[in-house]
């Protein structure tokens, strides 16, 4: 039996006994199979296989595949993790039904497994967003990627923050709300769908700019072209409150009046592998629930 | 000329020249109709009139009527702090345009004022709610009075929170979002409309309990009849975000997991005192611009 | 074994196999009980069972209870038909689930029928709305009684209609859109939440305005007091098109340019029999799926 | 002074006073550049103009530029007569302010003319959707061509339809709704905006599939690449009221059950000529009143 890929990573955060029982179950799928594993150090304690500890960089210089188990938020960290220097990426669904994370850990596993690692699956590509915190003297205090989105949002909850928004240099509004979601295709069905975005077709190259409970009945979402640049400067903030900008849902960093956004489509994009059959509106049907009727 | 309210009391945040110029235009006002004048300490220190200086007990016990000047936030708090002691309200528009501070700061002031003082205006009554929380020992940890809204709020903005709303003891249902807004009629017009929540009149004896950006796209808002008591308890937050609980939009108090949140109809209300020919609608229809159409 | 009950009228569409089949075991059970059974002509004819059968009128004379079979939709019409002469209301679910057709024809339903007649169920009153179509002249040209909503709609799908809101006299607002629903709290979880109402407790004494696609971003659905009288009044629409308004969905009747629709609570109510346990929570979370959870 | 237009013609509906002496403001500004006019035979004769009448196919074959006077309506009915034939267009407004018709009749009329017509302004590129009806019998039973949405919508206002969406061959819902707008770029600030769709940015090459008032609280708007071929195929309509398709606000067609909606991007583009300074966003400020605080 040959395979595309031989060196396989596993990622995921080691503090649930679903995670590690699944990733017990994958090491011996890929033993079986011959194939070379590498684990983060986490895990691997978890796990008690030291003897296939790798460090963040041996991963990056050898896998040809990761395995990312948990939810979507797993999945998410591994593509800004991993994925971004050319990795194929895998989920394993083990926590709440994620778009992302398509393989359930039933008896499907090993053959479905194998099928990917053969080269047998759908290749997903998917674009990535990536942000640069500007202050008013231009100097650079932050870069963040994202596959989701780019949240600005108030920095405590009795604030609103106001801020304007320009596309390509042009002025577009200016808006006082609790934030705004700057999201790609693949974040339109996480945070921006409860905001109110629209969901995007994972093949559209697109943009979507959705505010968050705005001060005013007449903002709706926009949807751009994804060669658009955004830029999203910060009017004014209660002082107590600095708003936060945040990647992916991960701990944000605090901006200041007259700091700048600066989010763009990145140059990287990731690579996730999918089985045959699965599709992006069977996704949204199982997961949205969509077709059945309200009565 | 003779006034059906003789003492009366002045209150607005010192800290902007708007606000003072319109005070000491309404003192001159009063003045002239010889009417007794009251000052919270710092707005008659801002205006060196430190002769008029009351405190908040002398207020409470000796002012027929509270003139707020300001925007919303002003009203509200005077509305929490003296008006639930049975002094009427008046509102000076002096922030962006509010739906409780009707009256604005132009030559129409003078006659205005001498009507409402002369009780020619219209009483609005509305009701207010309160808010005790309560500890899973059942001990009640804060209590809080608002005339808008009681809102729960993640204590951070990238982790959502899990709880459970009851009604009258019913289990309603498990919510992970971003939070929850519970309003009365008057608070329908405000932060709640932002998150989806229809417009209640203000006759309408109702509360309701608005969602903020759900995590599943099923939840609508629901309005009760205002007997109906809400809990919300709080099933799980993310350890290092307590969620927040906040009254008007003041600085909340945080709740952790298994506190209870319990709302109901206050058994005070307030009165706001409002020039004749000024409704509901008419404040809608300048405030939410209807009937301008969309092209 | 004594019933409160003891004259039973049987309602549905008799088009349906599944009503049918659902009738005849009904039928029997109220024979086993020894109960006298009244059957609309046409249900009667299909059964094959002529001795039962029972003009409309002598529904309204002697019968106790109404059992309707179907969907929300016979329920609505045995409401209006019979409901409104103070019969019961017993609604059996045979269509879409509904949230007045609250027993399934399971093999609970001999014992569940049993309870509801010996007056063991829980009642719930529900209120009617009544509207009166006048033209220019103040002529009536048409009533009709609602128990969910009573709907204006443009007369073909490429027409908008102009028409104004009135509120126990006042002006609200002036509209153009596909038309505009005017819902009781039964009706709250029907079309009205499909055009973005909220839901509204069947307890709460309230009707909701809800605008159909209104071509302007601001307008948002009202809740006012059940006491308010509603009117609406056609400015314009296009001449080959007249609106039309129906009541719960039914046929509706077209209106023309300077008609006035005028809706209010009628003194008429409704009560339903339901068996205990089941409570308005319930149903919202059956039916609307709340607590699944988005991804 | 040289145009790079010559041959103007003007097209609108001349059964408005503000159109027709609009129109006569227009030919008075192209005859002094001497410039040649073509006017359709209804509008010439209002304006008793009757030397310029000319067929449609003498402005097919003949004109360089259509100047279109009205509301959007009247450039949509200009898109699709003769712009799809590369005539480019202007639009000047006598309606309610429109996306597309950017010029206002005041002072400035002759010099932005001018202008536009010495290929000084801005050329706006928008793409067309067609839609090809089908029978069960795969026969073709009608065409059409829109700039701004395709929309089917039940045939009446009290019956749902029932339908089925596919996207490239691909089965994305089945939905019972009012009806769904198929939307282009150019239509997502008209009905799809009022049905809860997104804004799309002119230059994204995309579409938006818009369900209207679903029967259900989970469908989303979608937006797919401009190259995906969308099919609706009705699964069931009320007997006595087929559902229609109508293309840009049209009188449509009616279709039936099995019927197939066959719409796609088309190769045909027009071009609208607007003045130097006029964006999208600017536009959206001052037609949506993006900016203007709720209170």
């Amino acid at each position: 039996m040959s395979f595309l890929y031989n060196n396989i990573a596993l990622t995921g955060k080691p503090d649930s006994h679903k995670v590690l029982s699944t990733a017990q179950q994958v090491i011996t799928i890929l033993q079986e199979l011959q194939l070379s594993i590498l684990l983060e150090e986490p895990m691997a304690r978890a796990l008690g296989q030291k003897a296939l500890i790798a460090t963040e960089q041996d991963i990056i210089n050898t896998a040809d595949v990761i395995i990312a188990i948990g939810g979507d938020g797993s999945i998410l960290r591994a593509a800004t993790q991993y994925g971004i220097f050319n990795k194929k990426l895998i989920g394993i669904n083990r926590g709440t039904l994620g778009f992302l994370t398509e393989i359930s850990p039933n008896k499907q596993l090993p053959i479905k497994l194998k099928q990917l690692l053969k080269n047998k699956g759908i290749s997903n590509k998917r674009f990535l967003l990536e942000n640069k915190i500007t202050n008013p003297h231009q100097h650079t205090t932050c870069k963040q990627i994202a596959l989701n989105d780019i949240v600005l949002r108030a920095g405590d909850v009795v604030h609103m923050i106001d801020f304007e928004i320009r596309i390509d240099g042009q002025h577009v509004y200016n808006q006082r709300s609790d934030g705004v979601i700057i999201t790609t295709p693949t974040g339109s069905t996480a945070y921006a769908l409860s905001a109110g975005g629209n969901i995007m077709h994972p093949d559209l190259d697109a943009i979507a700019i959705v505010p968050v409970s705005p001060h005013a009945l007449t903002f709706r979402p926009i949807v751009v072209p994804a060669t658009k640049k955004i830029e999203i400067k910060i009017n004014h903030h209660h002082p107590a409150a600095p708003p936060l900008v945040s990647a992916d849902g991960n701990e944000g960093v605090n901006v200041k009046t007259h700091d700048t956004i600066n989010i763009q489509k990145s140059e990287k994009q990731i690579e996730i592998l999918q089985p045959r059959g699965q599709d992006f509106f069977a996704s949204c049907r199982s997961k949205l629930n969509w077709g059945r009727p309200l009565t």
